[in-house]
């Protein structure tokens, strides 16, 4: 296979998929330690299942082609019909049913990429991380306390002010459907509809609960046909659940305290405040929001819903709720539970906006640079000083003999601090240390740059012993 | 879509695929941990790239349909050939050709899962985790230097302390190949029989390279073929490269001295060498061998393989080398470069083998049982106040009020302690530490273990403002 220069390829990337450069690679891994390190502080253990599941597992035996195509499927080895997970909790549900032996209840994380085959767009990928916290094996409402008092604190780790964690429970809506007059049949549907009005806005939903709506892009929207009186009874609840003025568990009591699904949901919501108080949260960031639903199917009872309040724009990057008959997919006993799932690149992008997590692009500290071949047994000799004080550091290994390029190699990369030594130094027993980053904040432009890099007031010169000790002292400011 | 009974499912995971449980998924993440801690040191920085590629970008535009039926490829949305990365090499490269801008040398690792349709087997999965790193821009040997003292910092780093990395040359191998009067066209076919020198011996290397043999499972092997004389001049190059007495690259330049590219791989190796002891890394644990070659088609230069020496059947857990014309598949200008990659999951096998690491199945160090519901408010109050002590720790929030069952919970899990607090020793402001870790030493029969939970010999009763600081001491033994 001999390759002519025709044969070369252009480097392209799948449509919907992205590279993750340094500078962001490095910043999500900061956020995915403190995000650890926050939940495993409340006991929660890590697990990994497959990328790739059996498309029965990920989907049931009834999937819809709608739901297959959302999928990145295919007909595997041995002519099995896989595909790539879209979320973490049914290989979870498959895990808990397949080893019985577990203890319950069990409290797990998994974080990882998912696979869906959405319309790429701005910020909208096909491969995505996200972070899931759930507790298996359990119907006490703690478990559902402590998921919401997981998510609060990893946004303190995160060092986020500014957040909310709004919770309510599908038994309320439930309870109103069915008091609407709404056949039980039709719940998942009224709910995807209230589920959008957040974004969509109240008259949207309105429209769509009735004979229909035009989007913004001028599709038409086809209607649930619901009765005024129907639609009239969700719009009174919605309007009572945003407008409260003092406690919406109290108004809700009020408005559907007879219906029994309702009623046992203000009781789950209002123990859930209660214990959610015991564990010294504040009720201020962990508000009960009645008109929260969620749009998937599989929820029983509490439902939460985030919002960074500085960026609302960034809608809910971490939400979930309890799913009691999940597990019931598979073979095995019938097992509740509760999570939720954060989407780490949205969240990500969050931070770097708030400025809570600083983008850098590079890791090293120093670059040792080469300015004299001969000289390298010195060269290194500094460059194992530097790392064995712990400071990241790198020896220049380019074919460039050429000081300035090297300079400019570390100026490129984002490395703060270039050692420079050649004859006149190590004569003196000094070496030269140029600091780039006070340059950065100098010169903006190119131009200007290149002169600054070779002006000597950005630089200095101390003796070779004195070289770690003062490189620590520059790097702790 | 109504659930009947028999709609229910079996739990089952892809043939080839594998949950990783907490227990080991523990001990992969600190593992990881440490692995980037010691190449982050050394200035490499994370890059991650899509787990789907174009098939054309993985494989070229000549893939044969042996290539292929080792990828999970598919035909994806919009008529894509896709398919889920073999491995990350390739993918930097595309990435290296797309950014121009990019600062070089780029120090880059990248860790996360591969997919191959390899023939499933023990310890043979078709999704296992790669750590990779390499340095690509430059042809300096410094940086094949510094690619062979990241794999010792990696090994130290872990606390793995008899190793080696052991390297050569394939231009020493192309100097044979021509010597022995072998065309160059055959000395990829020729490497990759010799590449087998290891694990099935000498003769088997010799038949191979000659007439042919039969493997331990009866198939035949077809030979290349290669006249005696011709095998004769490998074979006493292997005999010498494994028996070399003293300087195996004095001895190689005797044989193959007047061969200019062999001539090449010998200085190479020697300035390698050279860099290394510069460096400080011990020579013993960096030796030179010369049967070393990798089956890989793309390497050009030195070629390294790792061994633990107390596991020599692990294999090489860690190997790469220098390409200086991978990045060349793709339009953009030509980029030389070098690397290792390890396998994440043998390496863990043979920590933990080691007892490098201990595999632990439980995050949480406390489990603070519920005995009595109305008590919340204390046990909650215990809660906060062992977790701020950066104790990760957890509530019973499973469904049993039984207190034997919670405590079963913990030692299932393996929560070394438990804390019990009853009317009895809230009354006098006490709470029961039960030591399950203890315990678990003593116990090692079921029917034992249940009776000893219950004994009171392991547990301790000490007062409430004490708790925290005895099991801060209990934890730090």
């Amino acid at each position: 296979m001999s390759k002519k220069k025709t044969d070369k390829i252009r480097p392209q990337i799948l449509k919907g998929f992205r590279d993750y450069p340094p500078s962001e690679q490095i910043a999500r891994e900061k956020m995915i330690a403190k995000v650890k390190e926050a939940v495993e502080l409340m006991g929660f253990l890590p697990l990994q299942t497959p990328s790739l599941e059996l498309a029965e597992t990920l989907l049931g035996q009834e999937a819809t082609n709608e739901q297959l195509a959302e999928l990145f499927g295919f007909e595997g080895p041995d002519e099995v019909n896989m595909a790539l997970r879209y979320e973490f909790t049914v290989s979870m549900a498959r895990y808990v049913a397949s080893n019985p032996e577990l203890g319950l209840p069990f409290r797990r994380y998994q974080y990882g990429n998912v696979w869906r085959v959405d319309k790429p767009g701005p910020g909208r990928y096909r491969e995505f991380m996200q972070f899931d916290i759930d507790i298996v094996g359990t119907t006490n409402l703690l478990a559902d306390a402590e998921i919401i008092a997981a998510m609060t604190k990893v946004f303190d780790q995160l060092g986020i002010k500014n957040y909310q964690v709004r919770f309510s429970s599908r038994k309320i809506m439930n309870g109103l459907i069915r008091f609407a007059g709404i056949p039980d049949e039709r719940s998942m549907e009224v709910m995807r509809v209230v589920d959008k009005l957040e974004k969509q806005g109240k008259e949207a939903v309105v429209r769509e609960l009735g004979s229909g709506r035009v989007d913004q892009s001028g599709d038409k929207i086809k209607g649930l046909q619901l009765t005024d009186k129907q639609i009239t009874e969700i719009e009174k609840f919605l309007e009572m659940a945003q407008n409260s003025a003092n406690d919406p568990l109290t108004d809700a009591e009020q408005l559907l305290g007879n219906i029994e699904e309702s009623k046992e949901g203000i009781s789950d919501l209002r123990l859930i405040q209660n214990y959610l108080s015991l564990m010294n949260i504040e009720p201020e960031k962990t508000p009960v929001d009645l008109t929260i639903v969620r749009g998937l199917g599989y929820y029983t009872g509490p439902v939460f819903e985030t919002v960074l309040t500085d960026l609302p724009e960034y809608g809910s990057v971490f939400a979930g709720g309890r799913y009691d008959n999940l597990v019931s997919r598979f073979i095995g006993q019938q097992i509740p539970g509760v999570g939720t799932s954060m989407g780490v690149d949205r969240l990500l992008a969050a931070l770097i906006e708030l400025k809570s997590l600083n983008l850098e692009t590079s890791v090293s500290k120093v670059l040792v640079t080469v300015m004299d071949k001969e000289k390298l047994p010195q060269y290194l000799e500094m460059l194992n000083q530097i790392r064995e004080a712990g400071i990241p550091a790198e020896i220049y290994v380019g074919d460039s003999k050429n000081i300035t390029k090297q300079i400019k190699y570390a100026d490129k990369v984002g490395i703060p601090f270039a050692v420079i030594a050649g004859s006149d130094e190590f004569a003196k027993n000094q070496v030269t240390i140029k600091n780039l980053k006070a340059g950065s904040k100098k010169a903006v432009q190119t131009s200007e740059r290149e002169e600054w890099l070779k002006a000597e007031e950005i630089q200095e010169t101390i003796s070779i012993e004195k070289m770690v000790e003062w490189l620590k002292g520059e790097l702790k400011q």
